[in-house]
């Protein structure tokens, strides 16, 4: 017998009139002659005509929405609509019957909630089919173009000793029997006792132990799961998610931002070139659902026009202080639209103000660089307070539309003693990051990265509307099934 | 100024006479004339000739080893050995001062050990920088095996809410205040009180969840950290490691072993391409710290040697029962040399008799299949009884010389009844798994995976002897430093 081949190579193939082997599921069977066959390769069915009249009335029987079968056949060019290629089956195995009785999946449009219920079978349709064979592209994209750079994949730690950062609540991980931890004499819990002989939690950034590796590898990135123990039932936030945190030796602001902007359009571009079908799958999935909505609310751009736009045009980088200034000007703001209206320098963008610059001001993605130091971290370059005596960082966010933030990065502060100072006014223990502040004590040098979140890249890729439909397990407050 | 280079492109460049910008670190500075700067980019030193009698003394004094620098001059060819161009300073910039008297990295030898305590630096030494670089092309050459033969790498879950698959110890996740965890009435802990409901853990293993993308997408692999909260204080084991789980739809076990022996020989033959002269450096490495050891202690091969000879030839594959009587008439079970004697059919393999297999007997990679159902998971396929009546699983694990088991594998268990029957022999909870088993409900079929440790292959391939300085912030009993 001939070996299996996958569909992908099969429908791209040219050379018809031999016997193939075929594996995959069943998706549709229709007038006991055409089985839709898919395996996952490509959303792209293969047809496989059945001799019914020659086959066994059981076998035919069993050819269920879900049953995984086998089939030898000869492939030959296809008379049919909407496929070049077919396969005229000679023997058809069942490998898995499918009872059409209890399969929750049927040939119908299931809404993307029930679908969440039952994540383990989602991936059998052509929604999930295509959200995760992009995904797969959007990574393998990211590895590539920092390997093509020259830059190290560092596997940095998700266990650790502290949250010193300051990004948010962390999940603490411990092996000691939760109903009883053991005490010390002063009552409190005694985590000399746990496994790592102190209190430790989830990781919800590698980009300090990446300035490490920076500050001897030059280029390094991370892209590895993060974590926030955050009550956000947002459809923008998970608990467990995946980052990536490139950390680049001797680049400075204006560096990061060209490295960030040449990634984001690296990956746009590869997951087009490669995932064509996919994509258009997925552009007609976002224009159907969004016929739902009134005329006002729908894009103005489909899918691949918003991917193909965001490829071609130049982020639009201004500062902070600018953005406030277009802010307070704005029509929202004057109108008094806006929920939190923009009044002063120095408050946090909210999600309407960055929606507004992103897409009625300036109408493509946008860099805000140079926030106020009051609203930032700790490690952030620290810029002269201005001519108004502002006081601002070498921060940087990438916003894009539909998504907000994309990128959050900055110039990191080399300097030991404005970082030692600020993490004094901010209330970071010193003593707990020793081995951070070494890099400012021995061969300091001026350095940048940014933190890319994973998910809602692909959310933009996609064009879908919730972060738990991108990943494929979720985990968020209340749910870790699977 | 002209834009900096780094200096792995200008050694390989052929074109001197030119202006250039470098950035780096001083490694050593002799004579007051010569730095060998290192920027991380390759194992080599760049030679930067000061011309001392031209600069400044204060700053000749802070080219101190550590200091990061930057320097703009002409890139000639040179005169010195090991080296073809050098760079003849025009301008040297101090980035970052490095204390001599503070700095723990001298220009001498350090020991592993020590360098393990400084985890935040040793990225700096020769050895290290050698070390990450070898593990990034190694989880490079991961992803282009699958992504050239179509497999969708899948970011499977890593809190989880059970360790159904009883493979270890697992890390609590909770973000419970520990000191006073809520009760239920019963007295217990009230895991619906916590964040996700239920009591959860960090994953020992995707391949559950891998094994439901596999049967959509047909090939799969995951690539992200694992936990385990077992006490081992080895060289072989870490509480916190990445590992690569391929799961394939229509694959038996000889699909199986095919695929795992193609991947080892490919991401070592990649990285033997890639990575030659660090791979020199480690064979260098290797061999002087053999030199410590007794004649017979030693190795027969180089560690380029070894690597080439993994490329070369043919994994052994035996059965385990085949294995057993190799074993018991060996000369050291014999000559009751052997800690554990092998006396009869259905224990475990020690890692001597592994070691006696893949060092001794077939002195070459062996792949040993269908071992005693007792001793292996549930999820494995359930072969026939042979004439004996010996009880097998169609299982297969990779024994690597000096590393012992680097892959874990098998034919999953298809057939549902087989399955139930089994974790019901084994007291593994159905209910939790019913997500699990729908796929053997649903649409099932043959299928098989494997685990591929990858702190094992890295040890393997950088020749190193403790896990903990293959991986760059190692996680065991009582230490998460960093």
């Amino acid at each position: 017998m001939s070996q299996r081949i996958k569909i992908k190579a099969l429908l791209e193939s040219k050379e018809t009139d031999r016997e193939v082997t075929v594996k995959g599921w069943v998706r549709t069977f229709r007038n006991n002659q055409f089985i839709a066959l898919n395996d996952g390769s490509t959303n792209s069915n293969l047809q496989v005509v059945v001799d019914f009249e020659n086959t066994d009335a059981a076998l035919l029987k069993r050819l269920t929405t879900g049953a995984a079968i086998s089939v030898v056949g000869q492939l030959v060019a296809s008379l049919g609509k909407g496929q070049t290629v077919e396969v005229k089956a000679k023997e058809i195995e069942i490998l898995g019957d499918c009872d059409p009785e209890k399969y929750p999946l049927q040939p119908k449009k299931h809404s993307l909630e029930f679908l969440r219920e039952i994540a383990h079978l989602r991936f059998r349709t052509n929604t999930f089919g295509a959200i995760f064979r992009v995904r797969n592209t959007l990574a393998f994209a990211v590895h590539q173009f920092f390997q093509e750079r020259g830059f190290i994949y560092l596997h940095t730690p998700i266990i650790t000793a502290s949250d010193a950062e300051g990004a948010g609540e962390t999940f603490h991980v411990t092996n000691f029997d939760l109903a009883n931890p053991p005490k010390a004499d002063n009552g409190e819990v005694d985590f000399k006792q746990d496994f790592f002989g102190r209190a430790t939690n989830l990781t919800v950034s590698g980009q300090l132990e990446g300035e490490l590796g920076a500050m001897a590898l030059s280029d390094i990135y991370t892209f590895g799961p993060t974590f926030r123990a955050e009550n956000s039932n947002t459809t923008r936030h998970l608990a467990e998610f995946w980052m990536i945190e490139p950390e680049m030796a001797f680049y400075d602001l204006v560096d990061n931002m060209d490295l960030a902007e040449a990634l984001l359009k690296y990956v746009i571009g590869y997951t087009l070139d490669k995932n064509k079908e996919d994509l258009e799958f997925l552009t007609q999935r976002l224009t159907e659902e969004e016929k739902q909505k009134p005329q006002q609310e729908r894009s103005e751009m489909t899918l691949l026009e918003k991917l193909q736009f965001c490829l071609e045009n130049d982020f639009q980088r201004l500062t902070y202080t600018e953005a406030i200034d277009i802010l307070k000007e704005s029509t929202p703001n004057k109108k008094k639209k806006f929920q939190y209206p923009i009044e002063g320098w120095g408050t946090d963008l909210q999600s309407e103000h960055e929606r507004y610059l992103v897409e009625k001001h300036f109408k493509k993605p946008v860099i805000l660089t140079d926030y106020p130091k009051a609203i930032k971290a700790f490690y952030m370059r620290q810029n002269e307070p201005d001519a108004k005596g502002h006081e601002t960082v070498r921060a940087m966010d990438i916003l894009f539309p539909g998504i907000g933030e994309i990128v959050g990065g900055s110039q990191r502060e080399e300097r030991l003693e404005k970082l030692e100072q600020r993490m004094d006014e901010m209330g970071i223990p010193k003593e707990e990051l020793w081995w951070y502040l070494d890099t400012r004590r021995f061969g300091a040098c001026p350095h940048a990265g940014f933190g890319l979140g994973f998910e809602r890249l692909v959310l933009f890729v996609t064009g879908m509307g919730n972060i738990r439909d991108v990943i494929p397990f979720p985990r968020f407050p209340k749910n870790a099934e699977f």
